[in-house]
């Protein structure tokens, strides 16, 4: 048995919980502390009178005691907020009536595997004992999906809350330098990053102990229902991806290419109407909709590892402690990440620019480090000394593309695309070793692991993610307060920053969807009682290349939906420039509210089809064409999928920094020079594939393993309907 | 036994295959009736002295009777001619030497099988019967490797001599009328339609009739041998495709992007320093690489078809007629396509340029429609009424891009690339239901079958094909000879209908690739003696995901080749309209042979890494990985590769057409405005797209799994290095 006693592990998981909630309540305190409200401050400043005006002199920035400023900024920051608060909210109303369907369906498909009997029923795995019957099953894998989506809901919608609290408050923390600005950007980002993970976990082992009181020994039918959570969170983090997605691209295209291309004005330019609608975006789509995505990839990979477990030797022998190894990872990750944030807030300071980066990398570094010892004292703690794992297997560079705007968009185009396709390679050799690596270490469960671990730190991961969009908000505030050049310098340099360690969060969100997906389609294929998946069988084939199919399909759907989002946003822009008297001229305020309205709208409109098509994929061919089928569909789109993901991000990221390598070096010519107009047309074009595309792949392969496994058991039962017609 | 008897089998095949190259010497011969000359058009003008004034009264056309015109097509054919000739001629020296080299590899490879030895070994299905030694395959592998090499060499060197002999003669009948254009350019699509589909025959009939000398009875030894036809084929047709596609995409976008863009000089213009570039570019890329594809998918085919033959009953029995099934389709297809070849030469006259677009159609119903009742006939005299199948599994909108170049590029580039994803769709369902309805038929011969019927109208489809490149060149003979705007729209007009049918084609090359493929496939499992290609033990799953990158590996050489290539070009096309004075007005002459030069070079170098990379995979993956991750390699590559391949011809295709839209309907704006321009960059986009990576992956999955399966008995018997050593 394990080290620790499962009294211990009963104990240690919701403490580690509880200390990162109340970590991330404390960062929050920090970060409320910089204050957006004049009359205070104005009181505090003469509070502090007789040391005023010294503070002053130290700190020689433009506008600091200039109270208009701060008015301006909160205003701005409330419109954002609302802006972001009213499409979630519509968001979450349509999202909820589709869940409720789809949960109706859970009950109904998952109930109907033994005619809704309430009869206990022998057990999958091990025959001789007795499981509770299908319908406990169906009842409480719908609460389990339904407390998934709730929680996701919840951690997007708190993440977004957070960012639109801090980003008025890191322009004004900017005036005094770029420090300061650097620790309310992080520390607002450690807030969703602690919030998220601590809030998942306990959630995860309350429910875990609460179905338990009903399961009793019956752990292969509790751990088969929790994964219903799973499958929860990463339904409603497909729908926060795609509909954010689209949203934060229609507003950034459509302000893009009427106010930089066409009216040459800069970025977050406060005469441009959508202005406010782009900054919407980044809170809805960068921030609430990775806090749902990251939450599901976290809720997913959990799921997988204790799935494959339950039927292990630690759930036959009902070693409580080993079974929730997982479980002990995710709060060993808290701990780690608590250290690790303390690196960047409080044990060393910030003063230029050029340290910023370095300490961002200096976090990933440092938490890898750690993990690793905890990972190590986990496994050597929780884990017993010897087990069997159930064997499901029955038989056993961007200058580059700068330099090609020279001759025009089309080469930068092409050169970029080539960069995607090229930026495959790597990764993919690298997910290869480690599935194979895992796998001859302990099977599925391996995997599973695996991908676990590289989730573990996921606090840090998605403090490092948030802050970027809080700094680019930042920024735009700042610009559309009108404050000075400086304050604008600062916040991009926070923002550029982030960018490299947020691809490399990028590509670890993509190898533990792949390997979550490959465990989960693991635990289907085990749990739908195939034998083999065997590519030469007509019915897996056609399921493969169907698959393979999927995220093409998927792609064309939210990326003809930003494009025609964007063109109705262009036209609104322009119409306004010509319409409103003065507004080029900066004497008249454009009508933003239309701007928001459109985004909202379309990327309302647009998310349905896309979200749709991935749900009842699994439940068709599941359901028409089988179990085999579905095996084909799943590999095919998991194998297809992470390479259109790696290569829309990285062809995005490419055009992206070729654009501001083109703005910065100035080599090729300035801002408006033909080679910076063709670098600004492969941004816009890298824009949907690198943030609507990209990332709502992650979810769709990892979201249709889930729910095939969920739906197994009816598959099993019933699936097939058109062979067996014929 | 089959209703015809094996000596009519004899002699129906090459009878037929010799009734091919007739048809088409005549085409030849009709064609050639065509003047270039001016001596001799002068020396009969005046022995028609007596009536050559009323012809001229007839035909009311300019420049009919100015032999100064004849000259200057002929001087510029002579041009592209030469050119063309001394690109294919460097890249057959380079190309060779590959293929000794791996011809070798194949020597060595299967040679070793059984240590070299002479001795006869028990055969591979009938352990009861004796069969050849593995070293006579080596030898005979060898030599139909190098036969099928030569083959596809003379068939793609055949159709660029034909093509370039029949461009000029095409701009000198368009003055007559565009019917009479049109006979000359189809009529020379047909010479090598004709040529290259009888001679693919022949060759295959006597090498099978040779080999048998040797074989006798051993007809598994026999077939197995043959499939280095296929092999030698496609690996010439990859060089082809891949050299020529990234000379014409070199040439093409390089003179586009000055001349169009920057110039605002129409397209062909004699100013254009690499206007002779680009159409050699036509004529090795799109006529030469084709042909070269064209016979390699052919070839492959009908040895899929064979070697399953051989192992089946067909073999078992030694039924000669029964086994020669997929030439007597061949065969029976020559003849179907003959007489489809008729309705558009001599049966019907096109008189105006609106008949051309229907002409080509009828062209594709008719030769279905004859070839369906076509392959019934062979079907029921040469099949035995029952016979068994080795069963190998041992388990049993272009006006919507066209609209979004009012808001630019950017979202012209983005609904291009969203419309090639979703034309995936509806042909992987097509494929994914003929792979079903094929297997249940007969296995994996119902699937090498499906796709020999799909090719078996390769006459008449290469006819269409190659019509186009004709129709293009003869557009811009007709630009540089100055003749008037009535020929050029002639042969645009030509050309612009040729376009619709020419994709058909397209769509028919990809979807048999993906079956000849997987019955290649499925061969390959069965000859390396694996019994599942399992997906999930970790063997076949990192084959898998790693087969699945190689296309976008691949497609990422050829496309940062075409750019590298196309910005030597452009700077090139610069400089000469910077430093040679009198150029831009038309007084002095640009040095088209430095623009030849540029293009010739950046291909053959360019070339060679992607051609290893296909060529080395599987050998590699073969040698170090073992047959099941090979397996892996080979689904991966085949359900990814063949996504990538439709979505890159129809994004480029789509990109292509929404230009053409712009420049005919004018209603978003006349050429030069900013509409056409974001049209133009599309365009240019789409050209490596669709001329360069797509083709070039249909070879790519096929190649693959050709090879594999030549290599088969090697990989069974000394694969896996790397597993067997830990």
């Amino acid at each position: 048995m394990a080290l620790l006693p499962d009294q211990g592990t009963e104990i240690v998981i919701p403490v580690c919980a509880v200390i990162g909630i109340i970590f991330s309540l404390v960062q929050w305190f920090l970060v409320s502390k910089v204050k957006l409200s004049p009359e205070r401050g104005g009181a505090s400043a003469a509070k502090n009178g007789k040391n005023g005006y010294s503070d002053y002199l130290i700190e020689e920035e433009d506008g600091i005691n200039d109270q208009n400023v701060v008015v301006k900024c909160a205003e701005i920051q409330s419109a954002i907020s609302e802006g972001a608060t009213s499409f979630l909210f519509t968001e979450y109303q349509y999202v909820g009536i589709f869940m409720i369907a789809f949960a109706i369906l859970i009950f109904l498909f998952l109930g109907s595997v033994e005619g809704f009997s309430t009869k206990s029923q022998s057990c999958t795995y091990d025959k001789e004992k007795l499981c509770k019957p299908a319908l406990a099953t169906a009842i409480f894998s719908t609460v389990s999906f339904l407390l998934g989506a709730v929680t996701s809901v919840v951690s997007g919608f708190l993440g977004m809350k957070i960012a639109t609290y801090a980003n008025a408050r890191t322009t004004l923390e900017a005036r005094k330098g770029v420090g300061k600005a650097f620790i309310v950007a992080f520390r607002s980002g450690a807030v969703m990053g602690f919030l998220l993970a601590a809030n998942g976990l306990l959630v995860l082992y309350i429910a875990i102990n609460l179905f338990k009181l009903y399961y009793g020994d019956d752990w292969e039918g509790l751990f088969e229902a929790i994964t219903g959570y799973g499958l929860g969170g990463s339904s409603m983090a497909l729908f926060g991806r795609v509909g954010g997605g689209i949203y934060t691209k229609a507003a950034d295209v459509g302000a893009d290419l009427v106010g930089k291309v066409e009216r040459n004005i800069p970025e977050d330019d406060p005469r441009n109407p959508a202005v406010i609608a782009d900054n919407v975006g980044d809170n809805v789509g960068d921030i609430a909709g990775m806090g749902s995505d990251l939450f599901g990839s976290y809720a997913e990979s959990s799921c997988a590892a204790l799935v494959v477990a339950s039927i292990s030797s630690f759930g036959m022998t009902h070693d409580f402690t080993a079974m929730c190894y997982p479980l002990l990872i995710s709060s060993m990750g808290i701990l780690v990440c608590l250290i690790t944030t303390l690196f960047a807030t409080d044990f060393f300071e910030i003063k230029a620019v050029k340290e910023i980066e370095p300490a961002l990398k200096k976090q990933l570094i440092i938490s890898t480090v750690l993990m690793t010892v905890g990972i190590a004292i986990v496994t050597w703690t929780c884990l017993p000394s010897s087990f069997t794992i159930f064997n499901f297997v029955l038989k056993n560079p961007v200058q580059d593309v700068a330099d090609s705007c020279r001759t025009g968009a089309a080469t930068n185009v092409i050169f970029g695309l080539a960069l995607g396709y090229k930026s495959v390679i790597i990764p993919i050799f690298a997910i290869a070793i480690s599935i194979f690596v895992s796998f001859s270490f302990a099977a599925m469960y391996g995997i599973a692991v695996a991908a676990l671990g590289m989730l573990s730190t996921i606090a840090t991961g998605l403090a490092i993610d948030a802050y970027g969009p809080i700094s680019d908000n930042a920024g735009g505030i700042a610009e559309m307060a009108g404050m000075s050049h400086r304050i604008r310098e600062r916040t991009d340099a926070l923002d550029a920053a982030g960018n490299t360690t947020a691809a490399i969060g990028k590509g670890f969100a993509i190898g533990s969807a792949a390997l979550v997906s490959l465990a989960l389609f693991g635990a289907f294929v085990s749990r739908a009682e195939i034998s083999t998946v065997d590519v030469l069988t007509p019915k897996v084939f056609i399921g493969l290349i169907v698959g393979a199919m999927l995220p093409y399909w998927f792609s064309a759907m939210t990326m003809k939906s930003v494009g025609s989002a964007a063109l109705k946003m262009v036209e609104e822009v322009r119409r306004q420039f010509n319409t409103i008297p003065g507004l080029m001229e900066g004497l008249a305020k454009p009508d933003y509210a239309t701007c928001v309205k459109i985004s909202t709208d379309a990327s309302i409109k647009e998310m349905i089809p896309p979200g749709a098509l991935v749900m009842l994929t699994p439940l068709i061919v599941g359901t028409f064409f089988g179990v085999e089928t579905l095996s084909g569909v799943l590999a095919g789109s998991l194998v297809s999928g992470v390479q259109i993901a790696i290569s829309a991000s990285n062809t995005g990221g490419a055009w992206d920094n070729a654009k501001k390598y083109i703005e910065h070096a100035r080599t090729l010519g300035p801002k408006g020079s033909e080679p910076h107009k063709a670098a600004v047309i492969g941004d816009t074009i890298g824009d949907p594939l690198k943030d609507t595309s990209g990332p709502s792949l992650n979810i769709l392969i990892k979201l249709m393993a889930v729910e095939s496994l969920v739906f197994a058991p009816f598959f099993a039962t019933h699936g097939g309907l058109l062979f067996k017609i014929f």
